[in-house]
């Protein structure tokens, strides 16, 4: 870094022969000293009418590793280290947060040689692969495969405790995924699914899904899987129930590519989702494809069984269908779902605002024990977090002062 | 209604005057024969692709109460109740979920004679009573002030679960505010603090938060509350700690209507939140204006504590600052602001995508307990769910085929 400059309503510097440049009032705003920030919490002291308007900066005094900043018309100084400076640069950037399609690698399952998993009791013994899983789900693939988690009722739980909080849900704390004599839900049944998310008739809806597998459907029970390829994870093939994957962010990505006007159709068209039984009634409207506002993919929401009757203006219905049908055929195309068959033990943790699942169907054979899954909810805002603190170096307390 | 016409690719039909007009494939996605829904969860089996393309109406007979339409090129039959289509008329249609300013009531504070308020017993024993009390949090005022729940910790989760499910988060599944040796928040001391939504560092953030007053300030621990008016709950007068209420939905449409521009650049700009603690990293980017795909407020996210530096195009910083100083002071007129002091036993319940609330500062006396409060997080979504089943005539079920 070299010299810094004083230019009225800004601050101008140079790193690493980049030129950085910030208004008086952001860096106001940003002030770590105690009268603005408090040195516990980190948090803001003042809101932003707390500070003067019409701003100015009437002395830069350079003092090595950092730059100290004083402003009209209230002669308040502020000290900002150089580094924080260039770590905060304001051009270039885009959504920030990590959840748009721009911090996602996007897989077509034909990339996806091997699936990414790891051992569970590697990942509760070693921060580095437990951080490779949760990386993976929240920023890489959009999902983790979990293996070798004891198959017993109520561990998908744990498995949702080491990252996060649980999200209840009218489906309770865990739901099992069985046949069941009289579903609410055809997820409880044993007919193949098609790919989608779930809930998407909630506002906010869980963002991210688990599935633990404590029995698979054995050979001889019925049907065989239809999905294609060979299931990286099966343990026996026939029986069905396999489970298959689909990465919305590159569906979505693709679609703009060869049809933006159905993707912009469909980022727009609230739909409506809804989800009846005796104690509850859901209902949430919003679009398939929802982006940042920066533009960018943000979420995907895709659910044959729930969608309700669409109610927009007559001249738009023909142009949503039109986009949907595009769409929906995306998403159902073989070499974009990866298959794989969870054995017992298996548990998949996905992002679901933006990975689809589906399953093959599967026979029941009467007497016999069945598939049997057990799954809950859980959010990627809590995963972050976790992730964050486990990625901080020494894990010395706060990472940075603002 | 009168009679059904054929036109090709639309079934049109009259009813109380108003001409209606459905393009087949929405009827046909919409099909209720037991071949397209499950008669038991009401769920679509097929996917949007499982219908014919270039679908069109062959035959269109009219039966009464219903009408039955013949699909080409398959010969699909579908039969709709004439009420169900009547309900379901696809013009003068908005977002449909009830969760935008158009479902609301908005309220200046000066509108706001008396504060929305059930209790506790009579919530708990009349059905009447809670939809009022629920309907107010959802879709009139954003909260509604429950009285006479039993003063004793832990009953917030009580109050969360009679209407929803508890969200829990870092601050665990219910949180104490109250003075705090080493606040982790600044909302965990005697400070002021500003009108606000809680968790914008979330995504999603909870969209229900509950505050369950335990113990209030007594008068003599400190600063009398600055809040205008008479606190209208107020059992005793000075030592601090009052309740403000804004409607950010209200500020948001005034906002417009003086300042479109100003409002354009908040519904479009994302702003970084954070939270950082020992054990938790948290954060998002969100605007502090949201929009649905139609162009209407959708939620507010508004919280200077936790604001974090913004990484914007340069160009774009001073246009922010400028929009969000005037959002800031429109939120902070004393007008808009609604002022109560909470009284052991109050629990308000409110919408935290729509209502601010703020506190005043209290005072804390050596030796004496302070003022308490229990506080737990809950979601919309639910709430909604809860107030549509007790809004069931005669609750036989489900309410509609679709």
């Amino acid at each position: 870094m070299r010299e810094a400059g004083v230019t009225g309503a800004d601050l101008e510097l140079t790193a690493d022969g980049q030129r950085l440049r910030f208004p008086a009032v952001w860096l106001r705003d940003n002030c770590p000293c105690t009268e603005c920030q408090d040195p516990g919490s980190g948090q803001k002291l003042n809101g932003i009418n707390d500070i003067p308007n019409g701003l100015a900066i009437t002395l830069t005094e350079d003092a090595g590793e950092s730059v100290a900043v004083t402003f009209a018309p209230d002669g308040h100084r502020s000290a900002f280290s150089r580094s924080w400076l260039a770590g905060h640069a304001l051009d270039g950037y885009a959504d920030g947060d990590g959840r748009t399609e721009d911090d996602k690698e996007l897989w077509p399952a034909a990339d996806l040689a091997n699936v990414p998993q790891v051992s569970w009791p590697r990942y509760l013994d070693r921060p580095t692969d437990r951080i490779r899983a949760l990386a993976d789900v929240l920023l890489r693939r959009g999902f983790v495969l979990l293996r070798d988690v004891p198959a017993e009722p109520g561990m998908v739980l744990e498995v949702a405790a080491s990252f996060g909080f649980v999200r209840e849900t009218n489906y309770g704390r865990l739901f099992d995924v069985r046949v069941e004599p009289e579903p609410g839900n055809l997820a409880f049944t044993s007919r193949a699914i098609l790919p989608h998310t779930d809930n998407p008739y909630r506002d906010p809806a869980p963002t991210v899904q688990l599935l633990h597998c404590l029995r698979t459907a054995v050979k001889g029970d019925g049907p065989a899987g239809t999905g294609g390829g060979s299931p990286p994870c099966a343990e026996k093939v026939g029986g069905g129930g396999d489970t298959g994957l689909v990465d919305g962010f590159a569906a979505a990505a693709a679609l703009r590519a060869t049809d933006a006007e159905s993707f912009d159709t469909l980022a727009r068209t609230p739909v409506p989702f809804g989800y009846i039984d005796k104690e509850t009634e859901l209902r949430a409207s919003l679009p398939l494809i929802q982006l940042s506002p920066r533009g960018r993919v943000r979420g995907v929401r895709f659910n044959n069984r729930s969608a309700r009757p669409l109610r927009l203006p007559y001249a738009e219905v023909t142009a949503f269908y039109a986009a949907y049908r595009r769409w929906a055929e995306l998403l159902a195309r073989p070499e974009r779902q990866l298959n794989l068959r969870l054995a017992p033990g298996d548990c998949l943790v996905f992002d679901n605002t933006r990975v689809l699942h589906a399953r093959t169907a599967f026979g029941v054979t009467t007497g016999s024990p069945g598939r049997h899954l057990q799954g809950c909810y859980a959010d990627l805002d809590g995963l972050a977090s976790t992730l964050a603190v486990l990625s901080r170096s020494g894990n010395h307390g706060r990472k940075e002062n603002s």
